[in-house]
C-alpha cells in the first residue's frame, strides 16, 4: 500500500466548512478555483457534529462538505474526525480525559486529551471511523484517510497504569527479568508485584520534570509504552477503515517529535504524511532534516507534507511573518526532500478560539488580493505546471544518517554527564554538515539495511541494539566511512552501561577507548586543532570533552587547552577497507563541517555547489529514471552559479546548459529535469 | 452619594490596635498628634476577634477601639473586616476556601481564600458587615466604610462552577448562543448539556498558565464572570450596611489591577478609594495613569488615597526605600491627580507575620525621630495648610484616553500575534507620552459620554463593543482626533474576528486597512521615519509591525528595514473636521511622543512645561471656579522655570508671578492657586 | 560514645556487592587491595532485599557480604538500610510515602519518600535497625552503625499534621501562647482549635514556593518540628541498635543543608559523619566552612568524610570532572579541618538508573589503568604512610563563627527587605575571609561556650535566642572581638521584630542604631570607603544598605553614594575591654576581608601565609600534643613560600626547616608535623 494516487502534486490543505454557513462555502471553492487548490482535508474535529450524542450519530454536515466537495471536483483526504473528543463523553466517562504528568485528573478541554488506554475511547473512536470509512469510501472524491490528528502527549492514568504492566509483562515475561532490566537492586526499588509498578511520574521516580528520573529503566519502558499505546489508537481505527476501504490511510505526523517513536509507527501507515512547523525561520537545514528523516520512515517512499502555515503561526510567544516567496521556497524544498503533496493548515481562518490569528490562505476578510493569497495562487499555477513530474520520485542518497528514539530518549533522561547535550541539536549538527556540502541523504532507523550506503553517520548514539554494532562495522570493512561521537556506544537496550571501555562495542570499529570524560558550562570553549594532511583548521568545542586513549586510531584532532590539551579529540581508525570515525568532543559547527566534509571527500560526495552558502541541492529520481535536481536559494539576495549539467527548469521553461550561469532569486527555486540520467 | 464630608484632606491610614496592649495605643495617639494624623482606618482584619466562633459575636475590642479614636477627636474609615475569613470557618465550612487555577483546593492560609460563590461565606460575610453597620452607624467620628480589602484572585470550585454557568445561561439564554458565541465549532467543542461546561484552568482549555487557553471565548466570559461574582460580595455587605448606615462605602481598588474590571464596579461604589504600590520608583507616569484610571471609575469624582507606603514595601523581591521628598512628592501627586485623601499603610509596623517589615509611619521602636516619622509629619503639617482647597476639585482635561479591560484580556490571553504586547505597557506608552506633554488627560471606560473631549487616544483597542466606533467617529467629525493602534479593532465582544480588513469598525475613521503583520523578538528593531511638514524624527519600532495599504489616509511614518521598507508605519486619516491617526508598529517611546505632540498641536493643548523633563503639571478646579495648578518635580535635582500665571502656592504661601520664576527643590512640590479662573 | 576505633585513617566507602555477581566481588577485593581501601560502607540501600515482605526477613546476601568483607580483612561502616523503603511497603501502606509541598501524595519511587510521621515506617525501620544490629554487632569487621542515608526533604500528610500538633502543644502549651508567638491578630488568623492547624505549604499560608509564607511563625515552627520529626527516626533507629550493640552510630549529615538543624542532632550521633559534595570546584573555602560546620557540631572531635566523588557527580545539570591532583587535595583538606577517615561515593560503578555515571573507584570497565584508580590508589598509599598520625588530633581555634539553623530559616522566608540577601552567601563571605587570612576557626551553634575565644563573627544573625546577646558582650568586655552585620538582631525566637532599634539587644554591643534600610537591585553598588588608622580602602556594597545612627561607635566605613553618601557602612564600638564591629551594607569580597584582617590583626590571629592567594593552612593537635601543618595549595600551578616553623612532612619525608623554601605543587599537600608543640 502506497499514496492516494493523484495526477500532479496535491495542493490544498486542511478545510473547516463545518464552522461557516452555506454561502460561506462557495465563495471558498471560487478562491480555490484561483488559487488552483485540488485538495482539501475534511472532518479532522467533526466527532461533536457526527455523533452529538453517545447513541446519536449525524452525517448531515459532513455529507453536505463531502458533496459540495466532489461536486466542486476536488480530491479528499478525509478524517475520522477523532483529533478531539466531544464534551458530553468527557462527562459520561470522565476516564477519557488524561492524567497528566503532575497526576491531575484532566477534565473536558484543549484537544489532546484522550487516554489511549481507555477503553470506551478506543471502542468509540474505532466506531466513528468505522462508519465513516462505511459511509464515504466509494466517494469519488475521497482519496485517502487522516485518522486522528497529531498523536502526542502522555497520559498516566490508572487504565494506562494497568496497560503498562500489560505490556510489560509481555516484554519481560517475569518480574525478575524486569527487575535485572530495570536494576532495581539500586535504591533497594526490587519488585515483588506487578501492582507495585506505576508509571514513572512526579509523583514518583521524577524530579524537576520528565527528563529527570531516578530510574531510567523504568522511564525508558513507559516511553516506549506510550508510543505503543497510541499506536494501537491509530491501528484500532485503521482496522475500522479496512473494513470498508482499501484507500490508503495516513496520520498526520510532527518531524521530530519525541514523545512518539515513529519508526515504531511506520509500518502501520500506508503513507507518511507530517506538519511543517519548524521552530523559526532561519533553520533551512532543520525542515531537510526533518523532512529526510520523514521519508526514511518507510524506506524512502514519498510522504505528503500535510500542513504547513502560508504564513504565520499562532501558538509561538512570537509568530513572525513568512517573509514574501518563503512559503514558496519551503513548499518546493518539501516536494525537494520527497513531499509529493503540499497542503496548508488552514484555508480559511477561523474566527474565534486559539487559533484565529493562524495564518490561512482565507483571511478573515475574504479577499483574494492579499499578499499571502497571491503567493499561495502563484504556488498553485506553478504546481499545476509540474504536473506528475515528481510522484513517486526517490532520493538517490549514499549517506545515511541514523536517528533513534531510544538513543534521544536515554540521553535526555540521563543523570550525568551533561544535560546541555540535545540529543536533536547534536543530529542536526552533522546532518547541517551534510546539508552544507549538498549531498543526499537517508535518516534512517538503526535497524534499516546499511548496504547500499558509503557513508553513514551516527551522531550521539547513546544506546546500542540489536546487531548495529556488526552491521556498521560491515560499511566500514567494505570500504565505506563511519562516523560517530561522544555519548555514543554507552548504553544497551535496558540503559545499562556496557561493562567494557566506552564506546562499548563501537571501541573495535573506532580503535579508541574513552578513559573519563569532562562536562562544562557552555562558556567553557575548548579549541580542537583539526588535521588531515594538509588540511587544518582550529575550531572550539563546548559541553562534553572525552578523554581518549587510541587503540589504533590515528588523531585528527587534538585539544588545545585545559590539562588534557594535546590529547585526541577526534580520531579515524582504519576498519577493514574503510574507517571509523569518533569526535570526542562538542565541536563547533565548523569542526563538524570540517570532519564530514573530510568523510565525504573520500568517497566523492561532495555536491556540486558544495561552496555556495544558503544554495540547497537535491536530487529525485522519477520512476522512469528521470532525474530532477532541487536547486533553492534560501538567501533574501540572488545568487549565480555555474550549471553541473544541462537542462530544463520546469517552473519556468528555461534551459539550463552545463557550464553557464544559473541564477536564482532572492529565495528563489529552480527544478532541472537534467538531460543525462545518474550514474 | 459621593465621598465622605471632610473639612480637609484626610491623613492618616490603616491602624490595627488589636495587635497591641492599651498602653501602646495612647503613644500612639500622641504620635499621631505629633503628625496631625485625623483618619484612621480601623478594622479591616478583626474577623476572628469580632465573630470568634459561627454563634458568638464580640465587639469588645473593637468598641474600644472606635471609642479611643472618637475620644481622640480622629476620622474613622470602619472596615466591614472581612477581607480575610477565620480559621474556624474554614474547618467549619473547607467549600469556604478557594480551589486554584490548578484545582486544587486550599485550605486556611493567606488572605484572598474566600470563595465568592460559597454561600457561607457570602451570608457570613453580610451579616458581619450588618451588624458592624448597625453597631457603629450612629458613632460620630465614623465618616465612611471600607468593604473586605483589596478584592482579587480567582477561584475555580464547583461552587463557582455552577456560578459561571447561571451566569452564562443569564447572558446567553441558549446553549446554541454560548457555542456560537465561543464557536466551539473549531475543535469540536459544541456544549451540550450545560452542565459539561467546566472553569477554564490548567485542568481544562488551559497550557502554561491563565494566558494561554485553547478557547479564548470561553477564558474571557470567567475573567468577567470572576469579576461580577466578586463585585457580588462588595454588593452583599454594602446592602447590608444601607440598612443601618447611609454613610459613604467603598472598598480599596488597586489601580491597574487585571482580575478585577473596575469600570463594572463603579457605580455601586459610592467614592472611589485605592492603594497604590508603583512597580518601582522609576514610574511618575505609571502612577499618574493609574490615578486618573481611578479618577475616570466615577466620571472625574474625587477619590481617596487609601493605601500608600511610608517607606518600603515588604512582599517585593527587592523593597527599596522610598528617597527622602519622595513620599511627599507622590502624596501630593495623588493630590494632584484628584485625591481627596492621603493615607498609609501602616500607622505601626506589625511586630509578626509577612508585613512586619513593610513601612509604617510608626516602627517598632515607636521613635518620632525617625526620617520616615519627620516626613509624615511634616506632610501633616502642610496638608492642614492646604485645608479644604481642593476637596471636590475636578480636572478640566479634553484628553480622554481609552482604558477596557475587555481589550487587555482579549489581548493577553490571546495566541498570536505576539506574548510579548503587554496591554498595560502599550496604554503606559501613551499615557506617559500625554503627561510628559503636561496635558490634563481622563482615563476612562469605552462607554463613557466623548463628547467634551477634543482628543481621544485608543491605545491596543482589540476588543470592540457597543457603538463605541461610531462614537469615535463622532469625535473626528466634529474635528477631534482620534489615535488608535496596532491591535486595535480586531474582535468583538465574543472575541471572534471582524470578518473584514483590520482594524475592522475603525477601518472608515483611520483609513487604512492592514494585510498582515509580523511579529519578532525584541531585540529586533524596524527604524520609523516620521514626518509631518517640516518636522521628521527617526525612531525605532518593536515587537509588533503591521503592514498597512491606506485607503485614504495619509502616511505620516514609514518603515525604514525589511521587506515593508517604505510601507506605512504611521497614518493620519482626514475625517470630517478632524484626523483619524493609526500607529501600526511598537514605536519606542520617542515615537510615541512625536505622534502624541502632534496630535495634541493641532488643537493647542500642551502643557505650559512640556519641554521640561520630569516636570508633571496638572489643573484641579475647585468647586468655586477656582483653579490649582499643581507642580511636581520628579528629578533628584532642583529645576527652574517661568511660571505660566500668577498665583499663591498654597503650601508656602509663596507669591507666583506669571513670566518669572518659578523654583522647584528636588522631589518638590508647588500648588498654586492661580489668580485668572480657567478659560 | 566517640568514633569507631581505628588504626589509622579509614579509606574506602560506599559498596554495593548486592548489585553484582559474587565472582565480581573476588576482583573488587583484589582492586580494593592495589588501591589500600581497608573500610567499606555496606547495606545502605538493602532493605528491599533483607525484607522481602511484610513478615519475611532474608539476610543471606548481607551475610554473604559482611562476611566476605571481614574475610578479605576489612572494617565495616554497616548501615541500617532504611535509607529508601521497598515497593511492598508504599502498597501496603500508602501513607509510608510522603505529602509534598504542593499537597501531592507521592506513590512510590525515588528515594527521599518515607514520611517521617508514619508509625509503620517508624515500627519496620526500627525493627530492622533492630535485626541488623543483633545480627552483625559481634561481627568482627564491623566498626560502626550508619542509620538511613542523607536525612533530608520534608512531608506535609495528614500524619505529619497531627504530630505538627502535638509538637505545637508541647511548645506552646496553649492556643493562646502559639496565637501570641505567631503572631496571628494580623490578617485575621486567630486559631480557636488546635485542629484548625495545618501545616503550612501551598495550599495554606505559602506563595511562590517554601520562602514566601504569610506567616513566618507557622513556617518556622514547620522547619523545626520536620527536623525534630526525622531526628526521631535517626533515634527510633539508635536506640534499636543500642540493644545489642555498643559500636558507634551516625548517619551521613550533608553539611550546610537548611532542612535539617544538624545542631538539634548533634548530641544525638556517638559521631559525626557527613557526604562532600561542592557546588563548584571553585569552592574551597565552601567547603573548608562545611567542613568546621561538621567539626563544630560535635564541640572539635573529628567526624567521618562518609562521601566525596573520586571524579564527578551525575545529579546536575553539568557535571565536570575534577582535574588530577584535585581529588586527592579534597580527601587532605577534609583531614586538615578534622576528618579521621577518607570514603568515597562509591567504590564501583552501578551499571543502571539514575547513578551509573556517578564516578567511582572501579569504573564499568573493571579496570586498575584509569587515571581515577591510580589517583585513588595513590592516596591510599599516602594513607597508609600517615597511619594514625591525625587521629583524635583538635583544632585550637581561637576564633569562632556563629552558625544558625533558625537565623537562616527566619532571613529566609522573610517578606523584606531583599529576598537576593542569602544567608549561606553572607557566612560564606566572613568565612571565606578568615580562610584567606589562614585561621584557624570553629563555627559553631549560638549556644556553643564562647569564653575560649579572641574573634566571635556572627554574619547575618537575624534571630536571637536565648541570652547570647550577653554572652557577646562578655566577649567583648574580656577584650575579645565581635563581629555582627546587616539584617542581625532583628527577631526573637518567635521571629517577632524586637521592640527596640535595630539591631535589637546587640545595639548595645555595636553602639549604633539603624534608623532605616534600603535594598537594590544587585546592578547597584554604592562604594564604601573604609579607614582604620593609615589603612584605607574604598569597596563595593550591594543588596542592603542600612543606614546607622552611632550611638558611640567609631565610623571605620562610609557610603560613597545615593542620599546617604556620608553615612556609616562599618563601625567599631569600644566595649568594655574589646570591640563590637557592625558592617551595615552588603560589602563584597574585598571588603569583609578588609574588615576581617583588621579584627584579627588586633589579635595576632592572621595565619603565617595570609598573603599567599589560595594557600590554605590549617592547623591539628593531635591527643599527645604533636602539631600537625596542613599547607594545601588550591592552584594549578606550584607555589613556595618560606616554612614558619621546623617539621617533617609526613606524606614524603621531607625535612622542613623555619625559614627555608617549602614547595608545593600545583594542587600540592603538605602535611608538616612541627618540631615545638603550640602555645
Amino acid at each position: 500500500m502506497s499514496l492516494p494516487r493523484t495526477r500532479k502534486v496535491p495542493f490544498g490543505g486542511d478545510y473547516n466548512p463545518e464552522q461557516w454557513p452555506e454561502e460561506v462555502w462557495k465563495q471558498d471553492y471560487r478562491l480555490f478555483d484561483t488559487a488552483r487548490i485540488d485538495t482539501v482535508t475534511l472532518g479532522v474535529f467533526t466527532w461533536a457534529r457526527t455523533q452529538p450524542a453517545p447513541d446519536v450519530y449525524d452525517f448531515s454536515t459532513l455529507d453536505r462538505i463531502v458533496e459540495r466537495a466532489g461536486v466542486e471536483g476536488r480530491q479528499v483526504c478525509l478524517a475520522t474526525g477523532t483529533g478531539a473528543h466531544p464534551a458530553w463523553l468527557a462527562r459520561s466517562s470522565p476516564e477519557v480525559t488524561r492524567v497528566d504528568f503532575e497526576g491531575r485528573r484532566h477534565r473536558y478541554g484543549q484537544r489532546h486529551n484522550s487516554c489511549p488506554s481507555s477503553p470506551v475511547f478506543r471502542r468509540l473512536s474505532a466506531e466513528l471511523a468505522r462508519r465513516i470509512a462505511a459511509r464515504y469510501a466509494d466517494h469519488p472524491a475521497v482519496v485517502g484517510w487522516h485518522v486522528g490528528n497529531e498523536y502526542g502527549g502522555a497520559c498516566y492514568c490508572e487504565l494506562c497504569a494497568a496497560g503498562f504492566r500489560d505490556w510489560l509483562r509481555a516484554r519481560y515475561g517475569t518480574l525478575a527479568a524486569l527487575n535485572t532490566a530495570w536494576y532495581t537492586t539500586f535504591w533497594s526499588h526490587t519488585f515483588t508485584d506487578w501492582e507495585e509498578i506505576e508509571p514513572p511520574s512526579a509523583l514518583t521516580e521524577h524530579w524537576r520534570g520528565p527528563n529527570h528520573t531516578a530510574f531510567q529503566g523504568i522511564t525508558l519502558d513507559y516511553l516506549r509504552f506510550m508510543s505503543d499505546a497510541m499506536l494501537a489508537n491509530f491501528v484500532d481505527e485503521k482496522a475500522a477503515i479496512r473494513q470498508a476501504s482499501d484507500l490508503p490511510v495516513t496520520t498526520n505526523l510532527m518531524g521530530m517529535y519525541r514523545p512518539i517513536d515513529y519508526h515504531r509507527w511506520a509500518d502501520h501507515l500506508d503513507f507518511v504524511s507530517w506538519d511543517n512547523y519548524p521552530p523559526d525561520d532561519r533553520s533551512p537545514g532543520w525542515m531537510a532534516l526533518a523532512h529526510d528523516l520523514m521519508r526514511g520512515l518507510k524506506a524512502g517512499q514519498p510522504f505528503w507534507l500535510m500542513e504547513q502555515t502560508p504564513s504565520y503561526t499562532a501558538s509561538r510567544d512570537v509568530n513572525p511573518l513568512k517573509r514574501p516567496g518563503v512559503m514558496r521556497l519551503w513548499s518546493w524544498q518539501a516536494v525537494a526532500h520527497g513531499a509529493d503533496a503540499v497542503l496548508f493548515f488552514q484555508m480559511r481562518a477561523s474566527r474565534g478560539a486559539c487559533e484565529k490569528y493562524h495564518g490561512a490562505v482565507i483571511g478573515h476578510a475574504g479577499r483574494d488580493d492579499t499578499r499571502v493569497f497571491r503567493e499561495v495562487a502563484a504556488l498553485g499555477a506553478e504546481l499545476d505546471r509540474l504536473g506528475g513530474a515528481t510522484l513517486g520520485a526517490r532520493t538517490p542518497a549514499r549517506v545515511a544518517l541514523l536517528f533513534d528514539w531510544d538513543s534521544w530518549w536515554a540521553l535526555e533522561i540521563s543523570d550525568g554527564p551533561s544535560r546541555l547535550v540535545r540529543y536533536q541539536q547534536v543530529v542536526h549538527a552533522y546532518y547541517r554538515a551534510l546539508w552544507d556540502a549538498g549531498v543526499d541523504v537517508d535518516v534512517l532507523p538503526v535497524t534499516a539495511d546499511l548496504t547500499g550506503y558509503d557513508v553513514v553517520v551516527a551522531p550521539a548514539l547513546h544506546l546500542l541494539k540489536g546487531d548495529l554494532p556488526q552491521r556498521l562495522e560491515q560499511v566500514a570493512d567494505r570500504g565505506g566511512s563511519v562516523l560517530t561521537t561522544f555519548l555514543s556506544g554507552r548504553v544497551d537496550e535496558d540503559d545499562q552501561a556496557f561493562l567494557m571501555d566506552v564506546p562499548g562495542p563501537l571501541g573495535a570499529l573506532t580503535g579508541i577507548r574513552v578513559d573519563e570524560w569532562d562536562a562544562r558550562e557552555p562558556e567553557v570553549v575548548n579549541p580542537v586543532r583539526l588535521t588531515v594532511g594538509d588540511t587544518e583548521l582550529e575550531v572550539g568545542s563546548r559541553l562534553i570533552f572525552e578523554l581518549v586513549i587510541p587503540q589504533g586510531a590515528e588523531v585528527v584532532g587534538r585539544y588545545a587547552a585545559d590539562f588534557y590539551a594535546g590529547t585526541p579529540a577526534v580520531t579515524r581508525n582504519s576498519f577493514g577497507a574503510g574507517h571509523g570515525w569518533y569526535v570526542a568532543a562538542g565541536l563547533d559547527q565548523a569542526g563538524v563541517n570540517w570532519v564530514v566534509r573530510r568523510v565525504l571527500e573520500r568517497h566523492d560526495l561532495l555536491g556540486p555547489y558544495a561552496d555556495v552558502p544558503d544554495l540547497e541541492s537535491t536530487v529525485r529520481v522519477a520512476p522512469d529514471g528521470t532525474r530532477l535536481r532541487f536547486l533553492l536559494n534560501h538567501r533574501a539576495e540572488p545568487v549565480e552559479v555555474d550549471a553541473d549539467r544541462s537542462g530544463v527548469d520546469l517552473l519556468t521553461g528555461d534551459r539550463i546548459t552545463d557550464g553557464l550561469p544559473v541564477r536564482l532569486d532572492a529565495y528563489g527555486v529552480r527544478v532541472i529535469r537534467e538531460e543525462r540520467a545518474a550514474g
